[in-house]
């Protein structure tokens, strides 16, 4: 990797341009892959790069809904591993659920690299956070077995873990789909979606959506579960709205 | 490539994106330029994917100050060649102009197969366009050279064509870096951009900002230019401003 110095104002989005080629490499990401993190860049770069007060509160939402959840899980695709593969850990150790590698691509070699790297990561994890340990160590990375189905869907994006998605009744998805975000809220499910566009399908179909980098979205969760916060009434749309407002505002930056 | 219906309301951006996975498939791409394209698609999104009517004004203003010129050139790296050379192919065939292949993280391979890529477009050109066949032929593909120098930048990205760049009076360069603008301006050069972010470096320092999409407002150039429009006092400053406004017009499209 080359050397970002501390004092580069967009550092953070740097080092993530640098893990997602670095993993692209490694074959671990869709062909598309960085045409979508690409995306994300953009909308990012007009939140100001942060996370912003309404989003804030959609992870306290998030946090909220996933600790009163019967069955929770987490579901990671190429990307979001790469970028907060981390996080997702803590949060699942910390909600005791699993985390489901479910990609929009389905190959065998993507899939088993991103258990792998899941694996890796947890093992490296329980070394660091000794406290948490056992709580990491028994996360269970799901996916492989592919033994459920999400009605509504056809073809290999129906695919899913009978013991995660099929079962859930609350599903943290960073990065999904609209499609698939519109058949699991159509299963009663609540979808929980990170997602840097406010416009898009995903965001406007999620039960509760947070307009956030995802590294910076989770990061944040991990610490706001520790507050037990209540669930709300949560208009949606409002939140939305509030994230264009802000995007549109930095039409200011220009001179 | 895979079939998409002419319905599909993104078709275009389907296409290019398609586009883009196989020139990075060829070796045509550094491996950044996937991620450049995501950000462009989401600043491509805000504005509708359609050509506003500011930037068509910057597209006419662009065609008077080319026409105007002594010694135009149009700069095109990978992600511009590989989504609008034949538009750049067209326009140099009109005013008379030469094209420099210059690109951000240079190495031979990908020198040879965009100047490679530009000769086989010329060819096909040609013989498509019977009544340009002459002028097409005619166009100089320079940048293996590189015997030129752009004073005030340093290391590979101060490489340029001495019968290109150096010598140009009006640069015409989709996707430019924020530094190399800068610098051609500082030499008094006009700098016209195309560039999707309002927001950018190379949008506030280039003399031209164009905010659309490249092979669009290539297209809309190669017919601007038979209209033979005259220059304006062009204000940049307010056309990004527009821009930015129909950016955030798109919150809207929220209910």
């Amino acid at each position: 990797m080359a050397e970002i110095p501390d004092s580069h104002p967009r550092k953070a989005s740097l080092i993530s341009r640098q893990r997602m080629v670095e993993a692209s490499r490694r074959g671990l990401l869709a062909e598309s892959a960085m045409i979508a993190h690409g995306r994300g860049e953009a909308f990012d770069y007009l939140l100001g790069e942060r996370t912003t007060h309404s989003a804030a509160l959609a992870i306290r939402e998030a946090a909220g809904r996933l600790l009163k959840a019967d069955n929770p899980v987490i579901s990671m695709n190429g990307n979001s591993t790469v970028l907060a593969g981390e996080e997702a850990i803590k949060i699942a150790a910390i909600l005791g659920c699993p985390i489901e590698v479910n990609i929009y691509y389905r190959t065998e070699e993507r899939m088993s690299g991103l258990i792998g790297e899941f694996e890796a990561l947890k093992e490296r994890l329980a070394n660091e956070e000794e406290n948490m340990k056992p709580l990491i160590s028994e996360v269970k990375i799901l996916g492989a077995e592919a033994d459920g189905r999400i009605s509504g869907l056809e073809g290999p994006r129906s695919l899913c873990s009978a013991q995660g998605i099929e079962r859930a009744d609350v599903v943290l998805v960073p990065l999904e789909d609209g499609d698939r975000c519109e058949a699991l809220t159509s299963l009663g499910k609540q979808v929980i979606a990170i997602d840097l566009n406010p416009l898009s399908r995903t965001s406007r179909m999620a039960t509760v959506t947070i307009v956030d980098e995802v590294s910076r979205a989770l990061g944040r969760l991990v610490s706001e579960l520790s507050e037990k916060p209540i669930t709300t009434d949560w208009d949606n749309a409002l939140h939305l709205r509030e994230a264009l407002e802000i995007m549109s505002v930095s039409s200011l930056r220009i001179s």
